[in-house]
């Protein structure tokens, strides 16, 4: 039985004991690409976050995905090219029952105007990383990557602690949202601005956020109390953080952590200039994008400028992944990447031993399901100080959104071990239902993004696309239920190519073997990819756990 | 037991009945790669063909590519990264033996500069098509599409017939050189210019060519010669191609049809401008490739100038694949673009039904081998026009390079029988050994190349790469032995992304299954691809023979 979904009433969240599909294997793919529509910004739009990351190309694409999962065998497997079904092929069981490729275009092509013109087409759509392969989870999936960061920052910095610190940031959108919660959650008092006020409210309703500041004055002043109380808080502003960060600047206020994830990536459909209100803006995307565009590249650069001024007066400022330092260098500041890109300054040495941002998703829509598998996370790896802090973390302060899921950055056999476990826990009844294993594509081997990723790779290797595609292959010919490749759209046009993947656990010796070389190949090849570009923690994994590096 | 390679006497010919590897399966890929070097341009430096297309990228990388697919057993699978084993992974027997990503750089990244820059810092090569994957044969692998593109262009406007025409052309490298043979096999007189006398030599020698004319004066006389007495021949000219195309419409000659293979597709590594001689130009690239890259695309807006003015004359005149006419749009020949790309202009119609450049190699060494599948084909396929004419044109015409293959534009349905038929003649003996299958990458599903395979598709989908993606990962589910993703190096980087695919009939049923799936799925995705820009062809091939596409 579907559950009733407050946010979207015409998408309820999947669940229940009852499958349309013929197998739990097409069921669960099913589940998840409403899941991802049930717990999206614009679900009618099938638009999932990042304004224009979708989970199907059209409404006739979405309507003939649900049937042919709902009718297809399990030795079929169903071809979808940017969101749009194209074949049902006869494979074999232990092919996946559905491959993808999202929104990939030749490279001198690989432009936002050409994406565009494709889109406007209806030749194209873009799958963001997890919106088109059916793997986002609500914000839940990015708190802890920003959890992860700020304690990172905490470790080398503050002493390990974001007691009284203050975290200023922007952005609160399907990815952004995380912000505030992750913030708290790592202790700090942390201020987000955007400039949508139904953003705000949204995150607030949903518990992410503690309060909604009237104006800046007075959202300073409770940020200033927080930190004398030493009082983990999340307060947003609403105003444009173009605007409101040189302010800050220009009171001598300088915070001890500044970020951004504002929509930066996509000056059209995502980010907003500073003047500008949003109905303007709405207007001039079909009337005008070039100036959308121009006033963008302008705002951004005052945005970054007000960043580097921070910087020097020593925040510890990094770029979350949003292309904000790449739009800014167009803009003319020259010295955008003096900021570090969050990869290389923090995760870096988790990518290298493929400890990344594995998560599941308990397709019976039962919260006690991931309860259950939360318990057994915590029995299996007590050594694990960053998942079980996370765990005991994220069960007390994270809400469920859409399929009640769990994400926990796990590496190289432990992500193999803890999916045949629970495997087992389907197959004799402990779980209610079935569970899906997957990882967002910003994961070790899955990804290549020169400036995000990749970026000042050891070898110098930033640019080279095989490794995705080579773990898409790999995950192909591995049984993995659903495998995605993609590339980015609007902005993040010609920017990176990933790989994603999903297996479903229904409790069956097939689903064991298939999560077993599934998986374990797919974080083999992430410390591979490491380990070729000379990372020593990567060989030392690659040595010590036998994975099958050949090393020249 | 290896067979002697007159050409490269370090490089022998594969063959024989005793394996080194543990399966035919690893041991037929093997063979292969050392084929590619046999038959290849400069093998002592890995070189097989277009002056940069590899087939490994290091001779480290080659041995330990030797290495494993001599130890590996059949449930492992090779990860390749652009020419460089990098890892041996536990899959299962249904999965490839090697996987592959050869050359694929992030889109904004995928320029000429940056591959030469990786390229020397040896993290990438490039590929070619069938050179990194090992499916290379020799010229024989173009002469038929070649030869086909002559028989379109007779029946369109010479009456089906080439007879006492004149064809003219230049390059006589690794791929271009197949002109010659294949014009005469057209019936006509074809004369083909290129700069290095070696490349004619060698034409000639291995039977490809006729004479070596001293110069153009002498070589228009043989062509108006044999045009008068309606007699084939193939006459080549050292000179370079921007020099002497002008001097002919100088003259006021029109030849019937003119075209050009010279590798204008790279300023540095391949193409030799007008006024330099080969010692400079091999100095320059090192020194000055600036100066080549310049002096290039001068030379060639005078190459296509000269083309344009056959065209405006009369003449059919049609680019060959080269890139000739994006580098003489950049050397400023506003009009280049009026001179068709050969795929448009005469083989889509085949590419809609995936009928398309089908090959086989006789892992054996035995040129009987392929004697008895011609026959087969014969006997199989007696109402295919296009087949029957070529197999008997090409048993009497096309000698050998290499292992004995045979290359056969077949499509949908067809591949898969002919090749489940051979499988059962390894079985039962009546072959010397195993064979391998496989087929060029510009194959319906396999390539997105705007500038050629994809040029001007029906429904603006030129530039979308989700298809040979699809293709790719649809292979690696389906059983194929060895399937790689390409992307352009060199003058091509950014301009084409491609699938490639191999599978080895050892006459074992597993071999039946896997080529039953991996043909089938191949073509069936040709077809749809088709079908879904909106080919009445392909949408005719689609319900005919009942391939699985989803139409909306
Ligand atoms: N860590 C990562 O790698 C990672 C993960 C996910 C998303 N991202 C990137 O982070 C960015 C945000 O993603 P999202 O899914 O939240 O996007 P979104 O479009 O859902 O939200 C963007 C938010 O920014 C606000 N905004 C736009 N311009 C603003 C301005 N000038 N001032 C203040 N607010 C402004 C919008 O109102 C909106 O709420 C994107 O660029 C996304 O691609 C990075
Ligand atoms: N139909 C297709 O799609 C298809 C198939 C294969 C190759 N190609 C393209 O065709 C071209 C040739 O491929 P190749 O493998 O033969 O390359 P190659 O490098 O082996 O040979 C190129 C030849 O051109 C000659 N040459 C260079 N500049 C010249 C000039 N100005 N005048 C006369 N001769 C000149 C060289 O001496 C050489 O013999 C490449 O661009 C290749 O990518 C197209």
């Amino acid at each position: 039985m579907p559950k009733p979904n407050p946010r979207h009433p015409d998408f309820p969240i999947p669940g229940g004991p009852e499958k349309r599909a013929k197998s739990w294997r097409a069921e669960g793919l099913l589940r998840l690409m409403e899941n991802v529509l049930a717990v999206g910004e614009a679900p009618d739009k099938l638009i999932v976050y990042a304004a224009l990351g979708k989970a199907a190309r059209s409404w006739p694409a979405h309507d003939a995905i649900v049937r042919t999962l709902s009718e297809m065998d399990e030795d079929q497997t169903l071809i979808i090219q940017s969101g749009k079904p194209v074949g049902l092929l006869k494979t074999s069981a232990a092919a996946p029952m559905v491959i993808m490729a999202n929104c990939n275009i030749v490279g001198q092509w690989a432009k936002a105007e050409v994406f565009y013109d494709l889109e406007r087409k209806g030749l194209i759509c873009w799958g963001g990383l997890t919106a088109g392969a059916w793997q986002y989870i609500g914000s839940q999936g990015v708190i802890q990557g920003t959890y992860e960061i700020f304690m990172r920052i905490a470790e080398r910095r503050f002493n390990g602690s974001l007691k009284g610190r203050f975290i200023l940031t922007a952005g609160l959108g399907g990815m952004g949202g995380a912000q505030p919660l992750a913030g708290r959650m790592a202790g700090a008092a942390i201020l987000c601005i955007d400039i949508d006020p139904k953003r705000a409210e949204m995150r607030k309703e949903i518990g992410f956020l503690d309060e909604i500041a009237p104006d800046l004055d007075t959202a300073l002043k409770m940020i200033e109390e927080a930190k004398a109380e030493g009082r983990a808080t999340s307060i947003a502003l609403i105003g444009n953080a173009a605007e409101i960060y040189p302010e800050i600047a220009a009171r001598g206020i300088v915070p001890d952590i500044v970020t951004d994830q504002t929509s930066a990536h996509d000056l059209v459909y995502g980010y907003v200039p500073a003047g500008y209100d949003l109905d303007r803006v709405r207007r001039l995307r079909d009337q005008n994008p070039d100036e959308l565009i121009e006033g963008g590249r302008k705002s951004i650069a005052r945005h970054v400028a007000a960043m580097l001024e921070f910087q020097q007066k020593g925040a510890e400022v990094f770029d979350n992944g949003n292309l904000i330092r790449t739009q800014a260098k167009q803009g003319g500041i020259e010295n955008a990447f003096d900021i570090p890109i969050f990869t290389e300054a923090y995760l870096r040495p988790l990518f290298a031993r493929a400890i990344g941002p594995f998560r599941w998703m308990a397709l019976s829509g039962e919260a006690d399901d991931i309860a259950k598998i939360d318990d057994l996370v915590l029995q299996m790896f007590p050594d694990n100080k960053i998942v079980t802090n996370w765990i005991k973390l994220a069960r007390e302060n994270v809400p469920f959104e859409g399929l009640p899921a769990r994400i926990a950055w796990l590496g190289h056999g432990e992500r193999t071990a803890l999916a045949r476990a629970v495997n087992k826990m389907v197959a004799d009844g402990t779980l209610a239902g079935p569970v899906a294993f997957s990882r967002d594509h910003l994961d070790a081997g899955a990804m290549a993004h020169p400036n995000i990723m990749t970026e000042n790779m050891r070898d110098g290797s930033d640019a080279i696309a095989d490794w995705p595609l080579l773990d898409a292959m790999t995950l192909c010919a591995s049984g993995a239920d659903l495998v995605a490749v993609h590339s980015g759209g609007g902005g993040y046009a010609g920017y990176m190519t990933s790989a994603g993947v999903t297996v479903i656990a229904d409790g069956t010796d097939e689903a064991d073997a298939r999560l077993d070389h599934a998986l374990t190949n797919d974080t083999s090849l992430g410390v591979i990819r490491y380990a070729d570009a000379g990372y020593e923690d990567a060989l030392d994994e690659a040595a010590k756990k036998q994975i099958g590096h050949i090393r020249l």
